[in-house]
């Protein structure tokens, strides 16, 4: 049996990007694209070029390989030609495969808000759509407010999907804009639709104001929508667009959808979409939701009890689906054998071959437990982890000691009378038994730390010389300013290799200084470099250097 | 036209109560009733007697005046007489005015989980029902895993439901234990089991594994159920259980629902369901989810430009609800896409009235904007926003001058040949003309720096004594140990106020110093705090603080 086609439509970097508290650097939104092609969306709308000077530049060249480039519009103004539209212009100057406009198809908002009438209302979609195709664009015709709309104007509402249709837009998106349409609502309204036009070229638009934006999204699909929008978990105003991430697996596991439909995301993608949602929060840099259907970290835990002896007996009694199809794991009493098969995987995977009963593996697993107790998460920091590794396996070599460091931030008036915070720091190191000491001011404690740590590494002096902080994080993890610190650092070198350190204190310039370290020496094992009366570094960091 | 009843069963405090990582104690139990009591819910199940000592304790007198009391309890064991099961009777023993039983519904797992045959447990469901009514308690069955039982047996699964509503049970619960079942199925299935049972005498309890437990709550109610269970906030096992918070304003306000259905939550309880689910986040001691539907702080914001505007025009344009009907509000975000009428809006909200052609207007707005390029980010600190608001109109009281600060981290050995690390803080402050010196360590150089500047600031001591730093946030702005800082810090006080200041730097302490400045400048204007020499402060700062 063929199943057909339904395509999936990500707005994380245009509808997200209108989420309270949310703001997408350009490195952000290299790293979304990236993220989502990973898990093999069909179209990926980058922004809004022409609205503001990072979108514009975005759009300057082609970002996606596999995924549709598209950017977000609005339809042409009435009483001008489509020419003479500068915001039209740029969306059709962009780099983008594909556009979609936003149309009015509620009467009351074109009288009331744009203030024009019916039939202009309608030229403008018909010749925004022309003018996209004319421009080489794939055009798309999102259908603002269409079920507020229908309930209120079934006649026009349908006209605007109709002439967007019959002027060639690939896809006529039903949006539900203020969110408040109910699931009963959109698959009747949906099946009225398509009696004019194909569901194959309708798509929904649906915002989580009820908590439905989910079940919204699946009703149009049973209504006969062959596109859904939306976002990374779930990102959007008010209260979020669908959330992609919820609403992959059940397309891809519920016999309901599986059986007659098929989407671009693959079983393997489908298996990395826990890790992907995960990534996406650390862009944000917010913690993951915990209960998030699927992917959370309580997705598949169950708190003791009655319920866990039966999952231990036969896991299928309470869970949906099996937790590794979506790259997640059952929480129940972590079982030690469990635990150390990850463990050996994982040091497998940084160039540590260990036996299954290598009795070194127990002690590693327990510090590993202890530290993530601690605040320590060795899944986004392979370097750190390689590091503790070889500590506890006394394969680590001692390239430097610090013997301390002290830092400090002044806020005070200068000379010249102005206010000014200096910065400074400075670091005492033993290397090779001879005690070096530097200072080094910063534009902030940390950068004064970092650039003390480096200043003088004596004979290891060239083999840091190319090492370069790409991205610093910190996260608090529990509420106040006395709370536990989490700093992630992203290192570079020369020759493209990147590295993630952790450190983890209450105090964040000690965090940070765990972390700086950590990139230092891994840097140092990774050059090859040999403390004097040692023998040379083992071979494996070397390997896992080269990822 | 009369509209048939729907009940309303909350079980925050026993489903709610298997949330990984929530334990309520015996005083937050009864907070929860409490709150669970304003909201006007007909059933409250209390907890599980006989399973741990404090839900016993806390069903050994009843804790409801309105709700009917309900204990949760398993059904008799097979092979053991009533009397002689040591579960049933501390039911039956306990103040409960009800009792809501789990059974098994799934043949398979009356085989393999249970042990039992199948009209073994048909039995226990039977006979259980009998104690409880010859106990005086109101019984209910929950149908443990009913739809997928349903889909592998429903001959046997229907048999179970007959069974127990046979026997006398008010209530038949139709069980989604796994979470995995879809609306469109629970609908179907539902209308098979209606004709077999009464709609008035069936329940539905879904979980949100496929983020859509409202949409199956309410897919059950469409085909015929009349009791719904959920929880506070979605708090439950995994991914949680129907949200009762996202569910009762549909109910209440959307007419597929209030046009055919009545449930005892009044349109006056309705419009404080806002403050009930914050508060509740407050027992948990949890940051509210701010786009959560109806009652999240996001859930009526606005970003767009193109929006904003038209929502100042006509409300209903861009809101599927008027916020104040859940007791919520309209926020129109300041951000980089904001224009003038954002601005005029987001003052209103914080108390500052200014006519739209004001010319100190385009400064602030000039000032926003500027800062906002700089890192600030003003819609999630609304105390910084009314502050720098109060500042450009020169209505902000100077309570206190910051001379000047250090501070100081050092990480060496101690007299003990132990490694520490040591924050130091000196604050220098002037007030009313007179200099403040403060000396305090921390657990780092902010928390150092926190406690310098609320040591001692002269006669406002005693305004600031319940200031209390709830939550602190840092957001990396670009990569690399010299970018911009972005702190973000969330406060209280005693009297419950909760507001937001942001501060921006390169220097992470200088960040932190501007934020925890202007918390406390916030909380002496609302304290109402004179400084020496000036009139009172502006009311709009007292207003906006009372929100």
């Amino acid at each position: 049996m063929t199943r057909e086609r339904l395509y999936l439509f990500d707005t994380t970097l245009r509808d997200g990007a209108q989420t309270n508290g949310i703001d997408f650097s350009f490195e952000d939104k290299i790293a979304v694209v990236a993220l989502l092609e990973r898990l093999g969306v069909d179209y990926i709308e980058g922004g809004y070029p022409g609205a503001n000077p990072l979108d514009t530049a975005f759009f300057a060249e082609p970002r996606t390989r596999n995924a549709t480039f598209t950017a977000f519009g609005m339809t042409k103004r009435a009483g001008r030609s489509v020419s003479n539209d500068p915001g039209l212009r740029d969306v059709l100057a962009s780099a983008a495969s594909a556009a979609c406009f936003v149309a009015k198809s509620w009467d009351y908002h074109v009288r009331v808000a744009l203030g024009v009438s019916e039939a202009e209302n309608l030229d403008s979609i018909r010749e925004t759509v022309e003018a996209a195709l004319a421009a080489g664009k794939e055009p798309m015709i999102d259908c603002e407010h269409f079920f507020d709309g229908y309930k209120a104007n079934p006649v026009y509402a349908l006209s605007c999907a109709v002439t967007a249709y019959e002027a060639g837009a690939r896809w006529v998106v039903l949006c539900d804009t203020n969110g408040g349409t109910l699931p009963e609502e959109v698959e009747r309204i949906v099946g009225e639709v398509v009696k004019h036009v194909p569901g194959s070229r309708l798509g929904i638009h649906a915002h989580d104001d009820t908590g439905q934006a989910v079940a919204n999204s699946l009703a149009a699909v049973r209504g006969g929508v062959r596109q859904i929008q939306g976002t990374l978990n779930g990102i959007g105003e008010r209260c979020g667009n669908a959330n992609l991430i919820s609403l992959i697996p059940t397309l891809k596991l519920k016999r309901d959808y599986s059986e007659r439909l098929q989407i671009s995301v693959g079983s393997a993608a489908l298996a990395e979409i826990t890790q992907i949602s995960r990534a996406f929060d650390e862009i944000l840099n917010r913690s993951p939701d915990r209960h998030a259907p699927y992917v959370g970290e309580a997705a598949f835990a169950t708190k003791a009890g009655i319920h866990a002896s039966a999952i231990m007996k036969e896991p299928a009694t309470y869970e949906h689906i099996p937790p590794e199809w979506v790259g997640n794991r059952r929480r129940v009493l972590v079982s030690d054998q469990a635990g150390k098969s990850n463990l050996i995987a994982e040091l497998d995977r940084v160039g540590i071959t260990l036996a299954k009963d290598d009795p070194r593996l127990d002690a590693l697993l327990r510090e590993v437990k202890a530290r993530e107790a601690e605040g320590y998460s060795y899944e986004g920091a392979d370097a750190s982890f390689a590091l503790l590794a070889h500590h506890m396996l006394g394969t680590l070599p001692r390239f430097f000691d610090v013997r301390s460091f002290r830092v400090m931030v002044e806020r005070r008036f200068n000379a010249a009378g102005e206010l000014v915070t200096v910065s400074e720091a400075v670091v005492k190191l033993d290397v090779d038994g001879e005690e070096r000491m530097s200072v080094a001011e910063g534009n902030g404690p940390v950068n004064a730390l970092d650039i003390a740590l480096r200043k003088d590494l004596g004979r290891y002096q060239s083999a840091i010389a190319d090492l370069e902080l790409v991205d610093y994080k910190v996260r608090i993890l529990n509420g106040g300013t006395g709370a536990t610190t989490r700093v992630l650092i992203e290192s570079r070198d020369a020759a493209g290799a990147r590295w993630y350190t952790i450190g983890v204190s209450p105090n964040i310039v000690d965090a940070s200084f765990r972390a700086l370290v950590d990139s230092m020496t891994y840097k140092l094992m990774r050059a090859g470099a040999v403390p004097a009366g040692e023998g040379a570094a083992p071979a494996g960091f070397r390997l896992a250097a080269a990822v």
